[in-house]
This record gives structure tokens, sequence and C-alpha cells, in this order.
């Protein structure tokens, strides 16, 4: 247990943990409004939710950005440095694939989005609210290897229904939408929503890498 | 001879070797199994290669796999511990991108892949045999680095190969295809092809940098 | 004074600096060929000033080979041989992204381009002056960190800059653009010029990294 990830390097690296809690939390909130920005249908209202979007994506960038400034004024070993950069680093990414996603739909401004882009927002949330969990579990008093695992797991596994819906998609566009305009919007948005659960299944790599080499 | 990278680090990381050297195999089967694919006018048959090739790239996974576990149970430097990551990360990439453009190839079912996708499949192919070959000579007995050089100028040449055909293609692609819903579906599998030969020659360039450091 | 990155390394690193200079007077001139090229209405010309991107690409690659050789030859720590590392890549990864976009007009052959992306190749040149008066004051005798940092806050706003210039050319593509084929085109090409902006503001996040360690 002393030699566990957070414990061995406590003191110096407690503040790391409430920050990438932090940046968990900015992102399921975002992976929320995203939910809601897919499934509206007026043009306005989805220039409200990319807006608000956009503020939680500042709020990320706040947060890693004093991760990096914290690990370049803290002495820790390299690969403990690494990990912690790595992982804000991917959490932030996910968060940014969020925001230029809405972005897009805002951009794009598509005629519809199809059902499959709703799916997708919510498996985007489901992800970040099992990164939440595996990164809470990472906390020095409650870390549970078993169950980061698990949580490690449930990304992998929503990555591949991901998949599934994002396939299902690219058959029925190429077959049913016949405006050649509107088939590059829908592809791209919907492409960059199933990109966005890759993103979340590597975070659940890293985390794991962590979990090997501290555990 | 004491100090090369194989040896120096024997019997530590004698088993790594093997492993590599597997994964370069698993690449060769998958790159000719891409062949196929590509020259395949039956959609029923593309949906057979793709399982194929599929299970080539799982294949893939587990061995990269296996390397990261390895790596982080052994005590190595931390610079050969990254030589080794990116060897078996890259290789694997290259399997992946195989896999998903012979999944694209499946979901978007253009009426007809042109002739320069064939001459990519077979760079792909030539590539992946260069890759062979060099990661063979890294074994520790026949280890020849005026050989390993000469696959790796391979992989280079045979990559701006890929971006000549890929320049005549798309040149061809705008001015004789009319159709645009076709025009992004060819044009997106045919980028993949030649973006396959870009990451081979990546390949190429870490094994030189072994090669470098450790000769 | 004495501890700071170029002084505390010399003489060992001082054979890095004018290499990173030299890399970015490169994308300098770079950046103003492309100026030209984005304006200009013949293709024959397009072709000419591709030519010359591609030789800067090439003297691009030679100094950052240059670079990559001297630092597996160099015995520094991992930190200050991983900072140049990243530095040199970033800045060959700009020069790239020029020359591919270069390519993509020449291959694609648009009709026209639009205003929009004059006004992004003018974004890319600002940017990679202020990369190369940054770079500039990395050197030994005028290094002045609060200059470095406001050069970096002009690479972080430009990018925003070329981000507004890139939305308002997308909603005005789907508005006023109604040939798919022209679309691809476009939005392909005015697309990658803004992404060179982002591997410039990048450029800059590196350079603030190492003023942040070594200053």
């Amino acid at each position: 247990m002393d030699n566990s990830f957070f414990n061995r390097l406590l003191p110096k690296e407690k503040k790391f943990f409430p920050l990438l809690k932090k940046i968990s939390d900015v992102l399921i909130a975002t992976s929320e409004i995203m939910i809601d920005c897919v499934q509206c249908e007026n043009h306005q209202s989805v220039v409200e939710y990319y807006k608000k979007i956009k503020e939680k994506e500042h709020e990320g960038d706040f947060l890693s950005n004093k991760v990096f400034d914290e690990l370049n004024k803290t002495f820790i070993t390299p690969f403990d440095r690494e990990d912690i950069h790595d992982l804000a680093n991917k959490l932030d990414d996910v968060v940014d694939g969020i925001n230029s996603c809405a972005k897009r739909i805002m951009l794009y401004n598509p005629k519809k989005l199809p059902e499959d882009a709703s799916k997708l927002a919510k498996l985007i949330n489901k992800s970040a609210i099992s990164i939440g969990k595996a990164i809470a579990e990472l906390d020095v008093l409650k870390k549970k290897p078993a169950m980061i695992k698990e949580y490690c797991r449930e990304l992998h596994d929503i990555e591949h229904e991901a998949d599934d819906v994002y396939e299902n998609f690219i058959i029925n566009l190429f077959e049913n939408e016949k405006d050649g305009i509107e088939i590059i919007k829908l592809k791209e948005i919907v492409s960059e929503l199933e990109k966005i659960t890759d993103i979340e299944e590597h975070v659940g790599k890293i985390i794991q890498t962590i979990i090997v080499k501290y555990s």
C-alpha cells in the first residue's frame, strides 16, 4: 500500500489528484450538454448549446494547464510525470473533441441529425461517467484496482458499441441519402462523435497503465 | 558487440524479439489478404476478406499487448523501454490501418475500386515484407546494420512510389468521376491505403533510431 | 543565468540552437511562397509554387534530421533531448503541413480559392515570423523570457483569428456553393490551412515549456 501510485508520491502528488477529478467532472458535464445539442432541431438552440460547451472546454483547458504547470514545478520522477501528463492531456482531448463536434454541428447546420447521433452522444456520456468513477478510485483512500479495471473494460465495450452504431449509420447514409452535400455534413459530424469514444477508451488505457505500474 | 541492442539486454530482452517478429508476420499476412480484398468485385467476398483481416488485427493486438505487459513487468532502462514500445505500437498501427481500410471498403461499398487501389495494396505488402526482414536482422545472431538500413531505405522509396500512385489517382478522379458520392467514397478509401505506407515508413524510422543508438 | 537552458548545456548544446534557427528561417520562407500560391489563379504557376515549397520542405527535413542525428550522438539528459526533439519535430510538421496543402491545391485544382484562403496564408506567415523571433530569443546572449512569452501569446491569438476565418468560410461555403465536388475540394484545402496555425500554436507551447523549465 505504501508503494501505491498516489500514496508513494504523497504529499507531493496530492495536488494532482483533485485536479484530475475536476477535469473528469468537466468532461461529464460537457457530455451531458452534448446529448441535448445533437437532439436539438432548432439552429439558435444549437448555437446556445455550443456556447455552453465552449465554456466547459475553457474550464478544462484551465485545469489541464494547471496540471502541466504543477508538473513543471514539482520534482517527481519522469515516469510519474509522464503518466499524469498523459492522463490530463487525454482527458482534455475528450472535452476538445466534444467542443469541436458541437462547433461543426453549428457551422454545418445539417437538415436533421440522425437518431444514431443521439445514440453516440449517450455512449460518450456513459464513458465519461465510467472515466469519472475510475479516476475517483485512483484516490488515495479508496483505491481498488479491480474496480478500476472494470471501469476501463466498460470504456472498451462502449467503444465497440459506438463502432456498431457508426457502421449502421454509414450503411444507411450511403443507401438512403442522395444529397451529396448532406452526406458530407452528416458523415463528418457522426464520425467525429464516434471518434470521441475512441479517445475515451484511450483514457482508460492510460489509467490501466498507471494501475499496472503502481499497484 | 557486447554493447549492441539485444545483446546488451539479454537475457532480459530476449523475450521481446520473438514477439516483434510475430507481429511483423501478422502484418505480412494481413497485407496479403488486403491485396485480394481491393481486387474483389463481389461485396459478399469483401465482407469475408474483412472478417479475415479483423482476425489478424486481433492477433496483432494480442501480441502487442503482450509486449506492453512484458515491458511493464521487466526492469529495463526508460530508453530501451520506449524504443520497444514505439516499435510494437507502430507495427500495430499498420495492421490497424489495413483493418480500418478494409472495413471502410465493406461499409462504403463503392461501385468499383480503381486499379490504383490494387497498386497501393501491393506496395503495402512489399513494405510489410521489408519490415519483416529488418526486424529479423535485429535478431541477436545475425544483426547486420547495413542490411537493416537498406530495408529502411526501401520503405522510404515505396512510400514515395505510393505518393505518386495517389497523386495520379486524385487527378484522374476529379477529372473523370462526376458522381460526388462516389468521389467521397473512393477518395477516402484510396487515401487511407496511401497513409498505410506512411506508417510503414515510420516503422522504418523507429528501427533506424534503434540501430543508431545501439550499434 | 548560469542555470538557463542553453547556457547550462553549453557548449554541448550550442550546436542545436543555430539548427533550430535555420529551420524557423525555412518555415518563414515557405510560408511566404504559400501566400503567392493561394492567390494564384493559373494552374501552371501553382505547380511552380508547389515545387518551390517542396524544395523548402526538403531543406527542413535535412535540418531536422541533422538535429535528430546530433541528439542521438550527444550525451544530454533525457529531458533536454526530448524538448529539442519535440521543437525540431513540430517545426518540421509546420513546413510539412504547408507542403501538403500546396500539393493538394495543385492536385485538386479548384475553380478558384476563396479570399479566406489568402487570409489564412497570411496568418500562417505571421505566426512563422513570431516563431522565428521566439527561437531567436532562446539564444544564449539575448534571451528574454518575457519577450518569448509575448511571441507565444501572439501564436495563440493568431490561431484564434484563423479559427474565425475558417468558421466564416464554412458557413459561406455551405450557403453559397452548390457544386458538391467543389465543396469537397475547397473544404479540405481551407481546413488544412487552418490546421497549420494550430501546429504553429503548438510550437509556441513547446517553447513555453522550455522557458518554464529552464528560466
